[in-house]
């Protein structure tokens, strides 16, 4: 089947770009030594995490419990869910999928770990614990220092729960602009994290596991000697954000764009201008409007939920009705969790239909 | 069990607003003695079509034809699918379902009309065709006019299409704020709509089916005694956004917020701030943040795609760890198309769970 014949709007991968995308951070982790374990979050899809896994990674990411929960029934054998699981549903709900896969969770909360270790010792099970420190990012985790060697002193003393390490991830400075700045943010943030497990370390503690960085500063984290896991997840598709960044010695960022989002004309109601079947609930807005691909002259914008309009500044649009218009999202994390599947493409081919199986599972 | 039970985020619907909701639109249709045909597009629900049915409506609008083949696969008789469906495929797609409900369908393109009448007949279907006019939104449609009379005939000369009557929809002016203002351009609308019929029925033409409205123009709508039939969908839940619209003789709208989104308390880093289990993937931000209720002195922030964040001016979070918020949606559509279902509750009760059975359905 062709790309062309496609029904929209949909979702489409450039498989070869995804798959030297896939290879190329598999590189920046192998020659740093150090694992990769690529977040699931970005794709919701079992059959890419089984990609990464055939490609070296040791795991995967999620950042929701129920992502983790599609993954494991999917034979998914080794996850860290990298935010806080909190109350007792969602600690037991977790404690099923921890006898399918190997689970750990972060924390951050003294209360969390109490309840933590309540709900593992009832259901027999003994998650792993990754402390997570807020090295930069103002979001979840502890600060640096004392207070993370305290709760980790809390996890050691609970029966049922291991300690495993620590997360310090900086999402603040991925899409930084200028490689410089950006280099020295997250040489900064690795900094706080070692620094906290030498701590740990001096105090007499086990600890070998710092899981951390993302897809802008993937090299930085990798060159820092500092994290023993990378967990990237955006370069994948790429954010047409991401294109901007500046990398090591004045380079482009090594990661193609691979996800893209064809639309058709579905009306052509005055010669300067077409409608798209495109609306707000088939691309996200969150990272500003899409641009179109190939389309000179066009000026795009959003008509409702459903549809979309392109306005050429020369009065004649030269596209007929169902012809098809690729757009690049800003913020692919949030086009994703739109859909049920992507459709892979080579060339002008369609060559396999990945599902979304956890789309939507914010839970 | 109780509201404050559920597993986070989760998107809840007060029950009694929102039957409220559904009984007041009903009564403004059958007031002014027109049909009422609400639109799915808002609540992708089989089950909420079937309330809105047993509430006095006549059909049911689509967006998209992926939203009416869930519907009819759900036993839903009558479907007007309000956005035009192009291309082979799609058209083919659409006289599978003409077999087992009654579909019309909205167009605004000879060409499409064309091509609409070569599948009916090789598919042995002859599907109901309601022309648009664009009555001033600047979307899709014909101008008001000559052109949908031309149109008109060639559906009418078409052997295997029914021509059933006119669509005009003023969606720009939905949340104008001033009454007057809105009552004015919603006159201009269906004025704009009545005399484009007039012209066709001055031809000979039968026409006796002239579909539109929006909730924010209903009681206007209805009372211009141009429209047949109403089609408004968002007065179910009720956007933020439509709070401060005046409705007639300085009445506030009478429709009431129905829908909310629950989120928990995840991590509580600082003494003034906390990290709640909502992001971009929990609920849309195309008509701006939302807002949380009863929380005076809290500033809101979206925190990537899974976490926003609360800071207290006072310093002082009042929340504890597992704490709910409740959120109201700037943009109830395209929130709803985040997720797999609705809970019902009533008091602190949950008494119902509504499957969003048509989401994502975006061919």
């Amino acid at each position: 089947m062709k790309l062309e014949q496609l029904d929209t709007p949909v979702l489409v991968v450039d498989e070869d770009a995804f798959l030297r995308n896939m290879k190329r951070m598999q590189e920046i982790a192998a020659g740093a030594g150090i694992a990769y374990r690529p977040h699931a979050k970005a794709h919701k899809s079992p059959e890419i995490t089984k990609m990464q896994l055939d490609a070296g990674a040791v795991g995967v990411c999620c950042a929701k419990l129920g992502e983790a929960e599609v993954l494991a029934s999917h034979d998914i054998k080794d996850i860290l869910i990298t935010t806080p699981v909190i109350g007792i549903s969602k600690l037991t709900r977790m404690m099923q999928i921890a006898n399918k896969a190997k689970i750990s969770v972060v924390a951050d909360n003294p209360d969390n770990i109490a309840e933590m270790a309540a709900v593992a010792q009832t259901c027999g099970v003994r998650p792993d614990v990754v402390l997570e420190v807020d090295v930069g990012q103002g979001r979840c985790g502890l600060p640096p220092g004392d207070s993370v060697l305290e709760l980790a002193y809390e996890v050691m003393n609970a029966d049922w729960l291991n300690f495993k390490g620590l997360q310090g991830y900086q999402g603040a400075i991925q899409m930084t602009a200028s490689f410089a700045e950006r280099d020295a943010a997250a040489r900064k943030a690795v900094g706080l994290l070692t620094e906290t497990a030498d701590l740990i370390r001096s105090a007499g503690l086990p600890l070998d596991y710092l899981t951390g960085g993302g897809s802008g500063t993937s090299v930085i984290d990798a060159a820092s000697a500092g994290l023993t896991e990378l967990q990237p997840g955006g370069y994948l598709f790429m954010d047409s954000r991401y294109r901007e960044i500046e990398w090591d010695d004045g380079n482009s960022i090594p990661f193609e764009q691979s996800l893209t989002l064809m639309a058709s004309v579905i009306s052509l109601p005055e010669p300067g201008r077409c409608i798209l079947d495109m609306g707000l609930k088939a691309i996200s807005t969150d990272g500003g409007p899409p641009a179109p691909i190939d389309m000179p002259g066009a000026e795009f914008k959003f008509a409702g939920e459903e549809h979309s309009e392109l306005t050429f500044a020369n009065g004649n649009c030269p596209l007929k009705l169902g012809d098809k218009v690729t757009f690049v999202p800003t913020h692919c994390d949030t086009t994703v969790n739109l859909y049920d599947r992507f459709v892979a493409y080579s060339g002008d081919e369609v060559v396999d239909v990945w599902n979304i199986t956890a789309r939507g599972r914010v839970q």
